[in-house]
């Protein structure tokens, strides 16, 4: 079955990960996967154009269809192979309201990592500011302690949603490893790193983990005040 | 049942209209709903801070449970009213594929529409640049392009992801009618017009209708030259 499955991916990338801890706890493994260079700017390559006219990844085939957000891959992973592997979606009321919501504050999350962690990378040097880089600092350590906050309330030893492990997972560990890999401190946030370790050796994510923070265990040093 | 849901909402927020829509659908009228004024910044009072932290509409509780962001609040409705209403999540492998698609898509619309139309009021004055604008503007132009080609392919009087209404259409309807709303031309995007007016009478539409655009549909032209 997975043989029809196609997946083109980038190394490190949150959204690309998630598609692959979703096949991986579907039990999709074989699947067809592709690893490009973000760098070597693969994902604006024909074969990715072909599937993905927006050039990035995860660029995402399942048989003739193609689903290339992330989220979007995950839900349709879940949908079509319910029965199989892991139950990704929780049926209480209480644990799916929660675990929709966190799914969806991650956007957020990710949004204001990512405009600290690449802001020389997107905004041109003329239009560069000390005051947009400081604001969003600020925006992103707001935003880490309300999650921070989160964690503490669900407790030590929980996933995200509950008891059990959900698509909230899925969809924010890969955004809180990102955080880690580029320096936040585990100390100040403890909650955080509680829950990073809770998963980090879940087989899903051990099988997927980005293959050049393997081969480089140094990370960068981008978040380390906050 | 409705009765235990609360939407504190704001008149002709995407986000805000894409829940009452789904209320609407599922049949849920008479729920506890509060217009709320962002101009006065009644969006960070303690009633809707005690809801939702981030201080952003919608706010959105059914009982206990707490639901604040859009997609999270439309997904929970559905799964917790299946049977109720109008099914908005789709059956077929391919129909489900562009429905999530589309409806995650729908993100980088909005975020690429408010760039442009908000500009002004999250930059402050010291750091705008025209480049930037210029930049805002040309994305969004890429993205208007690929909706319309998108509703070209799935032809004249179609849903976003095939013959019936769907989730898709509850997250993008409302990002579309904003963009008119801004002055986006129809003619120049005949394929987006005619999905426009394909569900813009929809009842449940009509019944959510923003209430300061019925007051005043004079609009404003900011998108008229893209």
């Amino acid at each position: 079955m997975a043989k029809n499955i196609t997946l083109y991916w980038g190394s490190g990338s949150p959204p690309c990960w998630r598609v692959m801890i979703a096949l991986e706890e579907k039990g999709l493994q074989g699947y067809n996967g592709k690893l490009l260079s973000f760098e070597k700017q693969e994902h604006k390559s024909k074969e990715v154009m072909d599937i993905n006219p927006r050039g990035q990844l995860p660029a995402f085939k399942h048989g003739n269809n193609v689903v290339n957000e992330s989220y979007a891959a995950c839900l349709y992973l879940e949908s079509q192979f319910r029965s199989q592997g892991t139950p990704l979606l929780l049926g209480g009321a209480e644990e799916q309201a929660r675990m929709y919501q966190r799914m969806f504050e991650a956007q957020t999350l990710l949004q204001k990592l990512s405009d600290v962690i690449y802001y020389t990378w997107r905004v041109p040097e003329a239009e560069r500011h000390d005051s947009a880089v400081q604001r969003n600092k600020e925006a992103l350590t707001t935003e880490l302690k309300l999650w921070e906050q989160c964690l503490q309330q669900v407790g030590e030893g929980s996933f995200l949603a509950g008891k059990s492990f959900s698509l909230a997972d899925v969809i924010v560990f890969p955004v809180i490893a990102y955080a880690v890999r580029f320096g936040l401190s585990l100390e100040r946030y403890p909650h955080l790193g509680q829950y990073y370790s809770l998963l980090k050796d879940r087989p899903s994510i051990k099988a997927s983990w980005p293959p050049h923070w393997l081969e480089n265990p140094q990370g960068m040093d981008t978040l380390k005040d906050l």
